[in-house]
């Protein structure tokens, strides 16, 4: 057990930001919304699953939409509760944590201030190791477990409760759900036990992006070197963003960026396409890095990613590639979260075998 | 108390389509699925509210979306047994009666299905005494009973609870839903105690909607006249059908409507304005009827109602025009659902004063 408090939220900020493949929201409202709860309520205890009982009910979380509407939309900061009760009702039963649904972005610091607000402690583990576009892109799909009863809630007192036909149905009615709250809210789904979560998330991603946020905050110079030295994520290019295609479409943030290569990348261009993250990075006509892998853009002096919804002509980046949580790379994992799924007709490489 | 055999249906079909206002949807598989259910379980009672225990819960229900969708889209038939359970569990109280939110259409109808299947008694009263487009244009809401808990299911298996914040909510996000259902669903909302139906609900629709449609099925010739004498309706028009514009739009059936005189009302024009109802009805320019008075568009010939997905070119139609239940002209009904909430910048008149 470890805590968090105000002076881990940005090292976590950051960490979450580097694993969200550009996805899972700006950080910059949750950093504020999670000192905020702290404050009020004290610090966050963060709990590896061992040391929580086995039958415990975990209520995952976070916020579901396209992220550049939550640049502008702000949570109340009390819909958790609201959703903990329909929870405890549906279930029967007390939460006796909440966890990250998906830990990249700000989605990874959601389930902070949810836990400081409701004294519950945070399981060190997430659903997608990462940041993914759609509901049932998460691990505890591919275990098998139901992503009913879902609950949404919104700021100003709507709540939903979902009993899905299945993960792709509960996509489907919550993004329904999500457009006409316009645009954004916060959501629980996937219900578990901690028995369950051990084999049906990914452990760990809470600590892991703690340690790459301090990374990013102790590096001396050339913090997307020291990141990417300890992440053994592989550097696509250095160069300067020369054009952004971004716009919302059926509730999520789509589109694409290009990066013209400066000093030893000079003549070479990057493409990636956006479905809220980066999907997939082509460096001069060669697939060089794509989904489920980490594609994240980071800001070529200070190391911090910057999220789809921030990226913008004449900014300066680098662009690094590192491999997602190995279920990915199951063939359940890729009928999942695979190029397929998004409309690439191309077979998985892992990206360190592209850079092999 | 009086029971719904396999032969009141069809009476009961005719006089609910009547009473819709060209909307609540076509009652052709409504009239299917009842008699299927009563067959399959057997006839359903109709009680008064004075005949069942004050503290009793009614379930309020019906199908949703744009008729026209629900002609091709069926419902499975036990949308009913999981919303039910559903209700049962948020109210922690057993369903007593079951009762239609709107009498017009097929979902005056859907009320007797669900009754059979569930061995349940139907109450003698909806919440509108016709049928309107959206959610919170019911009786219920005037009466300030709360939306929520509301509780939607499709034939997949899908169920969806909401807790709106208010009635307008309800109606996007039920919509939404509905939407994304594929244009119709099933829901119950609305909930209230036998005794909150005393004072909100229009009372002894079930039994006006079974004597209209005896009195189309018995009249010797001229049925329309004959129907009209025994409701207090003026007759518009008597004519054909010369323009039908419609289409489906967020989740409703909209467009309009022309009929050409003949004979006695040769050289008029009837033009009705429809959103899945018959809002407004103007002859020669002249507002002759408007919503929440009920516009129905009959076959000249055999009396029944034309549902507004049913209208199309060289009918011969017979349009009729009657008072609506009195709740819906108190400011607080006309300001559910007077001409101003569909659009229109006019006061409302009662039809009878329109055509003293």
């Amino acid at each position: 057990m470890f805590r968090i408090d105000e002076h881990t939220v940005l090292p976590l900020a950051r960490g979450c930001s580097i694993l969200g493949a550009g996805g899972g929201g700006d950080t910059e409202i949750g950093v504020l919304a999670s000192r905020q709860a702290i404050e009020g309520f004290g610090p966050v205890e963060v709990r590896p699953l061992e040391e929580l009982p086995p039958q415990g009910l975990i209520m995952p979380g976070g916020s579901i939409g396209a992220p550049i509407v939550g640049l502008e939309k702000i949570e109340r900061g009390d819909e958790c509760v609201a959703i903990r009760e329909w929870v405890e009702q549906l279930r029967g039963e007390p939460v006796i944590a909440v966890m990250a649904s998906e830990i990249g972005g700000s989605n990874g610091l959601v389930p902070i201030a949810w836990a400081a607000r409701m004294g519950l402690p945070v399981v060190d583990a997430d659903g997608m190791g990462r940041a993914f576009p759609e509901v049932q892109q998460i691990t505890m799909e591919i275990a098998g477990i139901s992503a009913s009863p879902a609950v949404m809630a919104d700021e100003r007192g709507n709540v939903i409760v979902f009993h899905a036909a299945d993960g792709p149905w509960m996509e489907r009615l919550e993004r329904a759900a999500t457009i006409e709250f316009g645009g954004t809210a916060m959501a629980s789904d996937y219900l578990l036990t901690v028995e369950q979560a051990m084999t049906a998330t990914v452990p760990g991603t809470v600590s892991l992006a703690i340690e790459i946020g301090r990374t990013i905050g102790e590096a001396e110079d050339d913090p997307v070197g020291a990141v990417s030295r300890s992440i053994d994520a592989a550097r696509l290019i250095d160069g300067k963003i020369v054009d952004v295609d971004r716009r919302i479409e059926s509730g999520f943030n789509r589109g694409s960026c290009t990066i013209e290569g400066l000093g030893a990348h000079a003549g070479s261009e990057l493409r990636i396409d956006i479905q809220n993250e980066n999907l997939i990075a082509v460096l001069d006509d060669r697939i060089v890095a794509t989904v489920p892998d980490i594609i994240t853009v980071c800001d070529a002096e200070t190391g911090e990613a910057i999220h789809t919804e921030r990226l913008r002509y004449g900014q300066r980046v680098s662009v690094i590639a590192f491999p997602c949580a190995s279920i990915w790379r199951t063939p359940e994992g890729l009928a999942i979260a695979g190029p397929r799924v998004f409309g690439y007709e191309i077979e998985y490489t892992p990206v360190e075998r592209l850079h092999a």
